[in-house]
Formats: C-alpha cells, sequence, structure tokens
C-alpha cells in the first residue's frame, strides 16, 4: 500500500541532495543554565520518520524552566539536546513506510513520543504513556531549521490556520484536554492563572460552548490578554476574593468547573471553594511543590471531582481542536503577543521571564517573516 | 420554615377577592376535531400549587394533533380539557407549602408533572416518569387567562429573557435535552427537521460549541429560518444527498452525531448513514408509525448509538437552558416567527398546518402586545 | 389516589390510641462528652412522614465523634438531640398524604434530609444537597425506640435480607456510592482503611465484579475481617509496602481504583502512588486534618482522578445495593461482629474505641434478640 | 531497544531452518460452498509480525456464513484464503522490528488488522476501523497449523487459562465488550441468544457484577447450557412471553440492559419492550434483513439508548477479559461442548449448523489433545 512514485522518489532524492549537511538550532550543550545557538547537523529522516523544514516554532514555560536549569531539568535533560516542542513545519522528507505523508505538505507536531506497549498505550491513553519522550526535552526538538518527527506524530495543518496558530497547538492542545475532561457546554467555568495555555482554555471554553468563563490572575498585562481573549469576567485576585466575586457572578450558584493553569496553591483551594457541589477542578498547572488541602470542606463535603491533566489525547484532542480551529469558531491570535527571529531566542526568554508577553512564537533562520 | 408573612398573606387573599371567578380558555371540549373558546372556571390554588396569570403561550405540534384529533389523540385525551403546555405566566396565588416562590415573579413551566415515586423519578430520571401527566394534556393547561401547576415545575424566569422566548422554554428544553445527550463541543452536528424544535436545536448546538451545524428539511420556509439561526449550511434533502453533503461538509469524516428532529424515516436512516463510525443519533421526532433500518450497516458495524430522548431531564435541562439564555450566548428569536392573540387559535393552527410559521406565541385575553 | 381505607384509618388510630406517649432513647442532652438514656416523648407523625419502631440501629463513627464532643461535634450538634442514623423499622403510623406505604411494613433510611430546592437536589444531586440536615445529628435519630422520618427517606426492606444487614444500609449505600463512582467491573480495588465501611466496601466491589480487591489497615483485628469479607489480598501496612505490594499483585501494572475509608494521609498518598496512569481514588475518609500531597507526580502527570464522596445518591445507590443485596450477591454479615441492647450502648461505643469490633448492631428496647 | 541476543537469534534460525515448507490448512479455495483441507506454503513471518504453530482454534458462525457462501461471503471473501479467526499459538518465529515478544511464548490474537490512520484508529476506537481487515476473513487465518499475524494483535495468554479458553478469546471478546458498553454492576441484565457469544455474555456479566442475568432461546439445548453458565433465570420464548417474564423477575421494575446476541427482530423488539426507562439494549447479533420498530413506544418515550457493538476494543476489552479470566471470576469452560481434531472441521461445520453444539474447539494436526 506504499503509494510513493517514481516521480515523488525522485523529487525525495533532489532535495536531499541539494539540502545543506549543517543547520542552525537552539541547543542546551551542557549541564548549567542557558543555551546557545549552534550549528549542527540537519537530522537525518529514519523510517516511520518525517523531516520538517521548521517555519515557526513556540516558546513554552518549560523551555525556560531548562534555560534556568532547574532541579527538574537537571533530572531531566541530558545534554546536547536541541530545544523546542511547539512547532509548524512544512515536510521535505518522507522516510521509510510512511504512506499517508508527501513531500509540501505542513504540519503540527505532538511532542510526546509514546511507547505504543504499556497499557495506557494500547487503551487509548497514550497521553499517559510510562515511557513517554519528548520533542525538545528528551530527543533533539524544534527550535532548529530542520527537525525528524514520528510520523504518527504529525497533524495536517490546514492553509486557513494562520502559521503562528499552527505553531502552537500543542500547548493548545493542553488547554483543549483541560477544558474537555469535564462538562462545557452551558456552564459556567474559570480559568485560574493566565499564562498562555490559560489565555488559550480562555478561548477554548468559550468556542466550546462554555455559558461564561471568568479569569484569574494577579498580573494586569496578563489579565488584560484575558479580556481580549473575550474572558465574561477578569478577576485581579491580588486586589479581590475570587471565592467571592465568583459567587456573585453566577447568582451565588458557584462554578460548574474550574480550569486550573497556574499551578499556586491558593488558585487551586480558591478554585475548590467557588466551585457548586458535584464541580470539577481539572489540574494542569504544576505546582512548585506539595501543598495541602482541607479535603473535607474542599472536596469530599461537596462531592467535587479532580482531574490531574498531562499533555493531550493522543489524538482526540487533536480532532476537537482541529475542529474549533478550521471552523472560525476559536481565535487564539490575541494571545500571540510576539513574533521574533529565534536567533534571538534570549531576549523571547527574557521577555517571559519579566511577565512581559503571552505567547512567543520565534522565526527560524531563513524563514521570512 | 414557611417564610410567609402575614403582609403577604393579606396581599393574597385581596388579589384573589378582586379576581374574576371565569376566565376564557381554548378548550378541547369534546371528542373530535377541532377545540373552542370558552368561559370556564379560574383554576384553584391548590396546596402545592401556583396560580398564574398567562402572559404568553406557545403552540406546539402535540397541539395539532390534538386539534386534528388523530389517534394518539383520540387515546389519549379526556375532554374537557384546556390546551398548551408552553407558557410563561406571573404568579398571582401561591398555595400552601409553597415557600419558595412570591406573588408578582415571573416563571415558565416544565409542563410534565410527574409521579416522585417510580424508580425513574427516584434516580433523578424524572423526564421518564412511568406516571407523567401533562399539562394541556392530560391536566388543564395554559391556552386561558389563568393556570394553576406545581411550584415544583416552575422555574423563574429573569428580566433579561424575552418574554416570548419565557413562554417556548419547554420546547426549548427538549432541543437541549437532545443536543445535551451526546458530546457537543467541537463537534460536527446536524439537525434533521427544522419545525421549531429543530430551530431551536440549531441555536443550542452552536451556543452549546458544536464547531459546526448543518441543517436538513424540504421546506424551503424552514430552511430559510435554518439559515437565520445560523447553521453553518443548510441541505434540501428535496434537491441533494444529505448523507454526500454531509461527507462533504465534514472532510469526508462523516458526522460526529444528529440531532433527529422529524421522525422521517429516511431523515433517520441518511442521519446514521452520514454518521462517523462511533457517532450518535439523538431521537426526539416522533415517526408516524413503525419503520425499518438496515440495522447491519448502519448501527452495528459503525458502533453508533441511538438515543430516545422525550422530555426534559428536571431540572438538569433548566439550568443547561438558563445558562445559554441568560449569558446571551443563544437567541431563539428568529424562530418565532408570529406572536398573535389567544382569541385567534384556530389561525394559529392553520398556520401552522400550511407549514407558514416557526414557532407561534399567543397572547391571552387582556395581556399587551 | 389516596389508597387508605377505612380500615387502615382505623388501625392507625387504634395503634395510636394504645402507644405510650414517652419511650427511652440514646440522648446527646448536653454540649460535652457522653451520651445519656433517657425517657422522651414519643415522636408525632407529621404530614409527609412515618412513624417506625425501631428494631435494629447500627453504631457509626460519627456517634463515636459526637459521644466524644470533638471540634466537628461542637460545631453542628445542638443538644438535646437523639442520636442514631443507621436503622431499620416498623411502620406503625403513616402521616397525612403519605400514600406508598402502609402501617405493618419494614423499612431502612437515608439519613439525609434534603431541601429538594437547591441546584444539587434539582438535578438528581441531592447526596449534595447544600441544605441537608440528618436524622441523628440534626434532628431526632433512631437510638430510640421509636423514630419520625419522611416517607421519601423510607426504604422498603424485603423479608429476605437480614435484619441486621437492614439496619445497616445507610453505611453500606457509602460503601455504594464510593465503589460506584468509577469503574469496577474487571478492574483491580484496593480499598484502604478497614473499618466497617471499608469492610462493606470490600464486599461490595467484590459482588459488582471487580476482579480482584485488596484490602489495608494496620489493625489485625480488622485485618482478619477483611479476609472474611474475601479480600484477594490484606495488607498490613505496618509491615509492608502498601504501593509494592500492590504493583506486585497487579503484575505491575497498578491499580485501577482505590476507595479511600480511612482519610489517613499516608493511605491517601500510597493509594494514588498505586494507581496506574488514569486510575482514580475515591475518597470517603474523612481527613482530621489538611494534608499535602505531591500534586505533580500522584495526581497530574499520571491522569488520577480523585473523587470526593459523601453520602449516597438518593436513590439509585439504594437500587443498586437493594439489587446486590436482594439478587444474594452481597453477604456482609462478617462485619456485623456484634449485636447488643441499646441499653449498653456506651459498652458499644467502648468497643469501638478499643478498636475490638466491626460493625456493632443494637436492639431497642422491647425488640427480641 | 531491540532485545534479541545472539542467542535467540540463532534458535530462530534453526527453528526457521527445520520447520516443514508448507502446512495443512482449511482453505476457501474457490467460490461456491464448502472448504477444503490442503497443503500450503507456511506464511512468511514479515516485519511486525509474528509466526505461531497453532495450538487450539474455535469455529465461530461467521465460519458457517463463509462455509455456506451467502451473500455476505460471496461479496467479502476473495479465495483462495485460509479460515480461522479464532487461535491461541506458541510463537515459533519473530519478525524484524519486533521487540515484546518472545520465540516460544503463548498467544491469543486480536482478528482485527486495523489501519491505524483514520479517525476511529487515531481516537482510541480501532474496533471501528475504516479500513479493518480480518483474519481468516480478508487474509489468511488459523484452521492451519500455522499462521502469520501482526505483533500488536498478539495478546500474551497466561499459563492459568486453560488452553481451549486462550483459543476462543476473541469471540469472548465479543461479549465482554458488548456487556461493557454499558452499566452492569448491580443490574438486572438479560441475554438474548444464547449462541457462543450470548453463552460467554452470561458468565461475563455475572463475573463482572451484575446482580441477575436472564437467557433467553428457543433451544432447549442451549437453554441448558444457559444453566449451566448460571444463568438466574432462563426463558424459553417459544413457550413464554420474554417481556411478562423479565417483569416478573425483576419485580416489575424491568430490565437495566439487554445484551442482545441473536439478531432476531422479535428478540430485539421483546427486549426493548421489556427495557425500564432509560435502560439500554447493546446490539451484537446480526439481523438477516432490515427489520422495523415501533419507535415510539420502544425507544422515545422510555429514553432507551441502542448501541451497535462489533469487535472489541483495542484494547481495552482484552485487558478487561484478562483480569476476568486471569482472576478466576470467569470460566467460560461449560461453553466449549465439543474439542475435536481440525481435519474433521466440517463434522463441526454440521453440528454447528443442526444446533447440535455450543462453542467447537479445533486441533490442528500435529497437536496433541
Amino acid at each position: 500500500m506504499n503509494p510513493t512514485t517514481p516521480a515523488t522518489s525522485e523529487s525525495r532524492k533532489e532535495s536531499t541532495r541539494t539540502r545543506a549537511r549543517t543547520m542552525r538550532a537552539v541547543v542546551k550543550a551542557s549541564a548549567g543554565p542557558g543555551a546557545e545557538i549552534r550549528e549542527v547537523p540537519v537530522p537525518a529522516c529514519g523510517p516511520g520518520q518525517l523531516l520538517l523544514k521548521v517555519k515557526r516554532a513556540g516558546v513554552c514555560g518549560t523551555d525556560l524552566h531548562i534555560h534556568g536549569w532547574d532541579r527538574w531539568s537537571q533530572e531531566r535533560i541530558k545534554p546536547p539536546v536541541t530545544l523546542g516542542h511547539e512547532f509548524v513545519g512544512e515536510i521535505v522528507e518522507v522516510g521509510a513506510d510512511v504512506t499517508e505523508f508527501q513531500v509540501g505538505g505542513r504540519v503540527s507536531c505532538e511532542s510526546h513520543i509514546i511507547c505504543n506497549h504499556c497499557v495506557a498505550c494500547r487503551t487509548g491513553n497514550g497521553h499517559v504513556c510510562e515511557n513517554t519522550r519528548i520533542l525538545g526535552v528528551d530527543v533533539n526538538g524544534g527550535f532548529a531549521e530542520y527537525v525528524a518527527v514520528p510520523a504518527v506524530n504529525a497533524w495536517r495543518s490546514p492553509g486557513n490556520i494562520p502559521i503562528e496558530v499552527a505553531a502552537v497547538m500543542e500547548p493548545l492542545g493542553n488547554a483543549v484536554h483541560t477544558a474537555f475532561a469535564g462538562p462545557i457546554s452551558g456552564c459556567n467555568l474559570a480559568v485560574t492563572g493566565c499564562g498562555p495555555i490559560g489565555l488559550f482554555a480562555i478561548g477554548v471554553a468559550k468556542a466550546a460552548g462554555a455559558a461564561r468563563v471568568f479569569a484569574s490572575d494577579i498580573s494586569p498585562y496578563r489579565l488584560d490578554l484575558a479580556r481580549k481573549m473575550k474572558a465574561d469576567a477578569v478577576i485581579d485576585v491580588s486586589k479581590e476574593s475570587f471565592v467571592e466575586r465568583c459567587r456573585e457572578l453566577t447568582g451565588r450558584a458557584g462554578l460548574d468547573g474550574v480550569l486550573e493553569m497556574s499551578g499556586n496553591p491558593t488558585a487551586v483551594r480558591d478554585g475548590l471553594a467557588a466551585l457548586r457541589s458535584g464541580g470539577r477542578l481539572s489540574f494542569l498547572g504544576l505546582p512548585k511543590e506539595p501543598f495541602d488541602l482541607d479535603w473535607n470542606q474542599l472536596v469530599i463535603f461537596k462531592g467535587a471531582t479532580i482531574h490531574g491533566i498531562i499533555g493531550r489525547r493522543m489524538y482526540e484532542t487533536w480532532y476537537q481542536m482541529h475542529n474549533l480551529l478550521s471552523s472560525g469558531r476559536l481565535d487564539i491570535r490575541p494571545t500571540i503577543t510576539h513574533v521574533m527571529p529565534m536567533e534571538r531566542f534570549d531576549e523571547a526568554i527574557e521577555l517571559l521571564r519579566a511577565g512581559k508577553a503571552g505567547k512567543v512564537v520565534l522565526i527560524p533562520w531563513g524563514e521570512e517573516e
């Protein structure tokens, strides 16, 4: 069933022949803070893989952690590794045994490379595969001119999706996964934490049919972005009570659900306190350290449900996201505050660290703005 | 815990004292076609009941059946009975043991009076109570100046919901119940049959987060109303293939769900054929008679689910509907094509029979337009 | 539809006429530790109520808290109040407006008296009603010769259910509710904490189709009862690692679910650690105080779900429990270690406090053993 | 990550070297009724495949259809093809790129070879893959000495599962999939049709926690097998009313669910009629032709759900089945009425056609009884 025609084979060889052997990339070169832009080999396109010319790539909070070399990074990252797990690219080579893609197509990528053998993988729950390896974390990623990815991880990106949006499907998928973990339609939901995924979640929840979406943060800059994402109310928790505002905004009924994007203990506790009986808190934001709850009041007596959320359902989340974007119901462009050359990676990191950006999208070397 | 104050008791008495003893009503007076406008006693307000001054009432397909005296009506209706099961009214008297309502409030009504004792009622499934009695069918309804209803059936109607919309919450609830019987958010759905409930369902599915909603019918008039409800595509099945159009509109993927509002055998078969594997058909439209399916191709081989839908979940559906309306996400006004005096009931029936109306709302005697 | 015949009315009057005006009861008489056996008035049987001659009553951990007058009790209990929220009785009087019960019937009772007006109540979630009052806690309960209960709270108890079992349907319902909060059939589950509800949960999970049920505790006495309830393995967590044993018992796969009955922080953390990715912990045991979790490792990275569980679904849980018991699939008699006269209430409390009992059932004055 | 050691490679070669080049097999040799036992080449073990020495194989109703050359067979089967889609074998060769299996292991097999690219496959619903090819139907199957199967389709069979049971995991999975399509625990279920999958379903439903399982058929032989599978009641629908018996057996409540295994129109209609409001009918039996329903009475007014069921969830169903079998909760041996040499395939077909067998298991040439 391999549809490769001789003509296509020819074009493959040609493109391979004319392609440079090395490329520029943002590399975590050694154990310690920082990252450097280096000349590295263009990756080979193995069996089952696609080689992509990277068109745009998003910077994630995880990249900040790796750049800052925090404890998690020290345990997980094995330098040298090319960073970048959010990107869109054009297919420039199709590996052996890959039948469903052709050179020239534009694809976004799922960053989780899963084992396909564990119980989770074998039951449609690859997002919690026990043996996940992540592009840009465990294997070379997309902050580079080229990246090789498993064809099963590639997602065809239709032309009506703006290229900056196509670059950030991976974190957008986190927001979709979190929202879709419980009821949305007709619900009153809150998003706690207005970093990029939180901002995405506002748009997702509204596009997916929430009656009202409230958003909380302490940063005026982020709250302003939340307003641009059309949150029905924004709550500056440095100035007002989250629980009280939510009760008021819901006519005393309480929230149907909380999409927790901050990892902040107070946000989690307040989110649970603001839930109606039987509500859900879907928990994506990673806390910096363990924290306690008053389980009786916040979880048990009110029959609340807490979902731990990681990654994206593979690939149910991608279909949902695709439908929301391609139908025009979801527009996340207000969250993309900066588009800049990948060469200025360090500047992007500084912007994010300073809280002066929503989502930052990078343009690799040789790509036009 | 009865909060009734002497003052309130007083106002109750007063209103009772000054109220007329008789009223005009649309009555199914005897076994046979038609209905007549009669002077009948104002209903008493028993324990647990509210007496409402009817403000607006909707005409339903069921009213046509009763008017036409079809086989179902002959078996079910015991004349004389005042018709009308969709209405909004103002509370003019509060019965004994009712603590949560006060004179002057505006309420819509659930039409199903349930037994509270059967298994369905005792497990939160009162919409399929085995002993349901229906206002305007089994007991006197709302095509009248006044109607007495159980307080548990009353639903507070906030001021920001237009009165014509408040009048048709009951059939709107059918549409919400049908849509919410399966996944909506991010889905590609079709509504088959664009009578009033089908038209409502288009709006509901879009407000509740469907990616795209397609609508089918054979009446240009109804398809035009479907466009006004912002269907993403309308399909005139007298002229084109439903299955083929749906495949095309979904990029060959097939529909995620069908909201079946016609009861038409071809619509059901085509709806199932157009479903993707694993999709759902939620079936509200009542077929006129039994009809067959190719179960293997349409249901079993594709792992489809068929839901029988009746009534509204009591009162989960009402909360969902309330949230969609009160947040402004759902606007069903384009479906209400006629608002006319209740005195002209026969004319309303004729309009509906001729397929020249969407939803018709009646204004009782003594109410202003 | 009132089925009361004159004959029945007559028998009602007779029984009322001959009944004593006072009775013995276990009463929390004043703020402070202890409880006393007192002569109090036989309760009146109000409209919508049943008056029961108590046949058997179970002692619950909550009764220990009230007896010991802990902080929760100090805030909640308003003495004097007759204790006892688990019981079975015979109907001796039927209140006005009650149509579905007759004198002579045997009924168990749901202890939660709910408001029927809040959102939870109106959407089939009365178990998390915001205005719940509890028999034997907020209103007079069943540690007495007679108790008056709302007829809606009464559950007909068929003759093939032993009377001691019929006495403890209320806490058994907690176990059923916890188990049925997630998948059971074919699952590997653990019950953490082998107090009476934990012991019930072992039997419930097995009867409801779990593949294997493991049970943990630190008390050899309780672990022995767990064996009698046919746990597939018992884990003495004072001597061995819960997580390691569960991994071994599941062939390294991890648990599908944990039914948490202890409220113990270590049990909760170990339970989450032993879950497979995507598993659930259903949390009924009340922690004494807030405690922390490593949310990242225990909840988020593994996509776990935590359910807060309280009470019983009204009345879905009762139907499930009824089916399991009446079909003979579930036998909880091994958990009932003591049946003793209610007169010896203080002794029952001492047995429970010393951890020398499973479930203790009391026989009221005048009832035969 | 390829764990192949030189020693293993060696053993592979040796086994290949000494293996015969041809084998006996039951082959559909040409378009028309019947099948013949032939000498055919031993299949090659391609990349991603396992070569199995078949130990036992089950005969299915589908084999009867193919043998009888009915309309479905005429359209689907492309002779010559080796029949047999239910079997257990020993791994004798491991194909390239297969890392998780080793020579000598015993495996059962999923018969559906899926595309992994369609929407269904990409969302964990491979059982309704649009491009499914079936072993023994579309590609050579297991009625032979050897069979080559995709390694992803192989399921490790633990030693405590009897070899005849391991042979019929595929149809047993149909029963598990049907039962697990809706609530089981604590439910009153009926199985309509007591062919082998229906008989399996009785055992599955009981092991998975149904309160009571009733079984219907018209064959005394099959009803006797249903009794051996411990059905709580058997209903001979040639002699008594299914609906009336079910109402009586459930105390007038109606069934919670029906597992439809017959494809018989009367069984489907009676099954729906016997459901309680809100119940489900999970529909696996393939009707011979389209048939009609009174949709209003049987589906809509009672809020029933109908699930079309095909295949097995890949591989969730296999885990559930594995847990039920390996824990000892499920014993399907009473359904296996005949174990006979594969050489006597025609005799097996005759037995099944005559209704004188439950499940028939075949022993390939060279295997010991």
